[in-house]
């Protein structure tokens, strides 16, 4: 039983440590020597645990999601208006991608790893979906386009991954933070940047 | 006289050649007998050209930073109203990310070598300043908030980073075309997204 409690927090801390790396160096330029080091593992344990670098990644990447759909299942919970849901998944996506290095690692393994699916996979669809109802609704200004204010919110979360790499790459912390930058740009593009709009 | 032609035909080449190899695979990805090849170009005249990596480089950001000058001092010309300014220059930011592999290219590098600058710095200026003059001039809904507004560019430009490379990931064309989705989407944000707003 002690036995198996060890294991289950060797294999969270190699996840961690994965995390790190790839989010850092990428999945070609991650190594396992250095995981292993950061999660002070042995190279025997981490291939007890993951056979390639490859199903480690997969393992990072079901972590990230993991983080991805409770928030999106809590947003759904809290029940709020379909346009203001999507802008709280939004910040909390722009949080998240901040705060834990699985979910930033998660973003850009989707995009290196030969089969990679979308990290959008993860809440686009919940989007789609809320931005729909919100049309039905009577909640945009404009019904019948659902689907040109979720390619904003496509733009806008690519906009807060780069804002979080930028941070990191600066040496991170800074003045800024990218979930209320999010909030802030939604305030705007919800009422309208022009004057005389509306 | 026909030698230095030859040999600024051959810069060129080089630089193109570079640029389809960086935007593709990265800085540290990127082989210097793969840009040969694709240059039609021995090694040596290569390091004739060029003497490292890192010159060649500089050269594809160079030669990319050169089309964004260009088109901000275009949209200056036109000298149309300074929000309306603001939304072309993005626009046509987002097609040279469409259309140019050196700006494409030059987006990426400069995240990725070590003494980067980002690439908002051949743009963000100009946007900057624009705002300031549409906020003077009354343009902005929110007087007060052109650093805001610039913070949406900046957030949108990533975006239309990422839906290139995710375009070109998947084999690129598609039915969607960047610089117009970048469109539609200041459409929305300048007149708003919520109903009820203004």
């Amino acid at each position: 039983m002690v036995m198996q409690e060890r294991a289950v927090r060797t294999r969270a801390a190699l996840i961690r440590a994965a995390a790190e790396e790839m989010d850092r160096w990428g999945y070609e330029g991650a190594t396992l020597t250095r995981i292993c080091a950061t999660a002070s593992v042995s190279m025997g344990a981490l291939t007890f645990h993951f056979s390639t670098k490859d199903e480690l990644a997969q393992a990072v990447q079901e972590s990230g999601g993991a983080y991805m759909t409770d928030l999106v299942d809590g947003v759904a919970a809290r029940g709020r208006p379909a346009l203001r849901s999507v802008v709280d998944l939004t910040v909390g996506l722009a949080r998240l991608l901040q705060d834990e290095v699985v979910v930033r690692s998660a973003a850009r393994l989707t995009r290196e790893r030969p089969d990679g699916h979308s990290w959008t996979l993860f809440w686009l669809p919940a989007v789609r979906d809320l931005l729909q109802k919100a049309a039905d609704q009577g909640q945009l200004r404009r019904p019948g386009e659902p689907r040109a204010v979720a390619a904003l919110a496509v733009y806008l979360m690519a906009g807060a991954e780069a804002r979080c790499r930028a941070m990191i790459g600066a040496g991170g912390g800074g003045d800024r933070d990218v979930a209320e930058e999010m909030d802030l740009i939604w305030e705007l593009t919800l009422e309208g940047v022009a004057a005389g709009s509306g």
